[in-house]
């Protein structure tokens, strides 16, 4: 079985939008064993419209439309799949009541070409949506011009994933053979994407019937989907679960989620269980690590806060790192990562501190000192660690690593 | 003059990878007066991509593919072209010659299926590729069987964007009529995209020569991009001004940025011409307000840094705001976001305070103090202003508007 998906919309084919449902309905159609063999993204003037239509209708057995539902002009959907299907648009008496009194209840009247929304081909049936004025549309076709399933989806991101949840996986899976299939995520931190490629992949290679994707994530994570597909539920899952035992014996501790966590609620859900707080005292990262950590809903269970030091008189009001040693190292030093760290502990009366320093670059770099140098320090009030790492890509990238490196500390003293 | 855009490669088609090549190649293609009709996404399967280039190659003027031009079985663009168009495959020993001095540079023999890299469609020029192995390809067609400008691009972004400024650029405007084309952009602060649309349509819609695309970009930024074709330079230029003139007129000192410039960049310029510094203190927005001020190369410059108050003894720790006020009025509150700017400004030395408190959820709520209530206040050593809003959407969204907030009082106090 294969799909393709067509997002429909001028304002995707400008060099500012893109079409991301479509990652969504991928995700949603492969758990049903369903491959996605194309994609189009085509704009709101009907001769394209038709053209794109017509060609995934002749080439795909699922045929995905999101998007020119709406009630104007523009919205052009509806007509062309029903002039490609040769089929007739027939108006639902029962969606436009539903659409008048939608407007009614906010004290609006109607405009009359709302109505258009309530018109559906022939043959197929309406999906009522509980977020939006569009309704989305169903049609299995099974007769002697062969057989296909249409579906019609508002372009909107939440009506659309809430409209395919309840809506469209019933169906579609009372029409699709049943398939048994199991996934598993995990994810590795600090480690290159093609270094872990290659110990990966003299393993992959054995489970011939595991589909595995190994994509970089956020700098400092490499993600490997596990995907089977098996004659019971069971047998599915005892792959990917094989597999990922043994990925986990190769990359041990360096494996820091295996379903789907990130990096942040790992380093959260591990200080909640031994109820440590944390602070932060960041020069070169200029907060984004705070910001990353207290991005996780509930963060001020376990993190205090801390100081943004960048300019170097703060790094000693801030978090107490004494000026001398500044000036004998360098800011961007060992020893001043670990004054850093020591220093927000103890001000923030936190059980773990971390400090960070380095050049997140393109400028201040020195002989000595590169772009990208970066030491992170980790302090738990008996002993300081410090890591000193060389990263490579612009700044931001820079900067993503340094945080990475600096959680992936917190998380390895805590496991 | 039609273009569709054909990204190439079965890792585009699942869950986990979006084209974003096109959104470059789109941009370049309207500065040419070219508009895309049609973008497609396919997988390695052959007959899946002979089907796209047929059809891709029946609708439009230009098709560009992206990707499969590498050296392994998968990589079948080359012939896939060829093959719809009747041409034939000539290998260029020159380019295989490059390949091979490329490889032994590096010390290494190549494996003899790198020559298929330098499998040339009959009749199409060769583009040397300066960052990666893959050369691209310019066919223009121009023959009984119609017209049509084909090329073909490796998918690696920084080859692709160099290949196509380098080779494709001064071939494209040889072929194409000649385009007067003047853009602009402008970006609106803290008012949302619906409201920014009602005011500015008013306008807009007078100039029906100037296509202008509204959006909205992080949160509390609303883009206007601007553009206009004319009869000469001169004539394209003056009408995107003048619109932006009128707009400018309409939203005032809201607009903040007149060139594309981001709100961090706006604001390190004010504070740069003003040779300001500035020091924060955050609570809800744990760290993003210096994330985002740091993000901009050279920030060292004007930010001195600041403190991430997440804990509420911090408060008092950090930014030297008397617990008494906390205890009274409440950790979100505006005394408290005033006591947060003022404690900063002084503890660090800086001629710009800011303080940053409020609630962005999930959690957290209560009767009186709602998700999404956030106090920020700006102190300049004299007087210090607070502002009080309510912004919606996720902890991300609330905590992205509520940056954007304070960067707007300083970039209005310093203006």
């Amino acid at each position: 079985m294969n799909a393709e998906i067509i997002a429909i919309g001028s304002e995707l084919l400008t060099p500012y939008r893109q079409d991301t449902n479509s990652l969504y309905l991928t995700d949603k159609l492969n758990q049903l064993g369903v491959e996605v063999s194309f994609k189009t993204i085509v704009g709101d003037r009907r001769t394209d419209l038709v053209s794109a239509a017509r060609t995934a209708l002749s080439r795909a057995d699922i045929v995905i439309f999101m998007g020119g539902l709406g009630p104007t002009e523009d919205d052009l959907t509806r007509e062309c799949v029903a002039e490609v299907l040769g089929r007739k648009l027939v108006r639902d008496e029962t969606i436009v009541e539903w659409l008048r009194a939608r407007f009614a209840e906010r004290g609006w009247k109607m405009a009359e070409n709302n109505a258009r929304q309530g018109d559906v081909i022939e043959g197929a049936e309406m999906l009522p949506n509980k977020r939006g004025s569009a309704p989305g549309q169903f049609l299995h076709l099974n007769d002697a011009s062969g057989q296909a399933i249409i579906i019609l989806l508002p372009g909107p991101p939440g009506e659309l994933t809430s409209l395919y949840e309840d809506q469209c996986v019933d169906r579609l899976r009372k029409l699709l053979p049943a398939r048994n299939i199991a996934v598993r995520e995990l994810k590795i931190a600090m480690i290159g994407e093609s270094a872990a490629d290659k110990r990966a992949a003299a393993i992959y290679s054995q489970y011939k019937d595991v589909e595995t994707t190994i994509l970089a994530g956020t700098p400092g994570e490499v993600q490997l989907h596990l995907r089977a597909q098996a004659d019971s539920p069971e047998t599915a899952r005892k792959r990917v679960d094989d597999l990922a035992a043994a990925l986990e014996d190769e990359f041990e501790d360096a494996v820091f989620s295996s379903h789907g966590e990130s990096m942040e609620q790992i380093v959260g859900y591990y200080l909640g269980m031994r109820n440590a707080t944390l602070a932060v005292a960041e020069s070169c990262t200029g907060g984004m690590l705070s910001e990353r950590i207290t991005s996780v809903p509930g963060s001020s269970r376990y993190f205090l806060g801390g100081a943004v030091v960048y300019d170097n008189s703060l790094k000693s009001g801030l978090a107490d790192v004494p000026p001398l040693l500044i000036a004998e190292h360098g800011a961007v030093s060992g020893p001043v990562a670990i004054a850093l760290a020591d220093g927000i502990r103890a001000r923030c009366k936190a059980t773990l501190g971390v400090g960070i320093t380095g050049i997140a670059g393109p400028g201040g770099a020195t002989e000595e000192k590169p772009v990208g140098l970066v030491y992170a320090a980790l302090a738990d009030g008996t002993k300081t660690e410090v890591a000193e790492r060389k990263f490579f890509g612009d700044r931001e990238r820079i900067r993503m690593w340094a945080t990475q490196q600096a959680m992936d500390m917190v998380r390895r003293k805590l496991m």
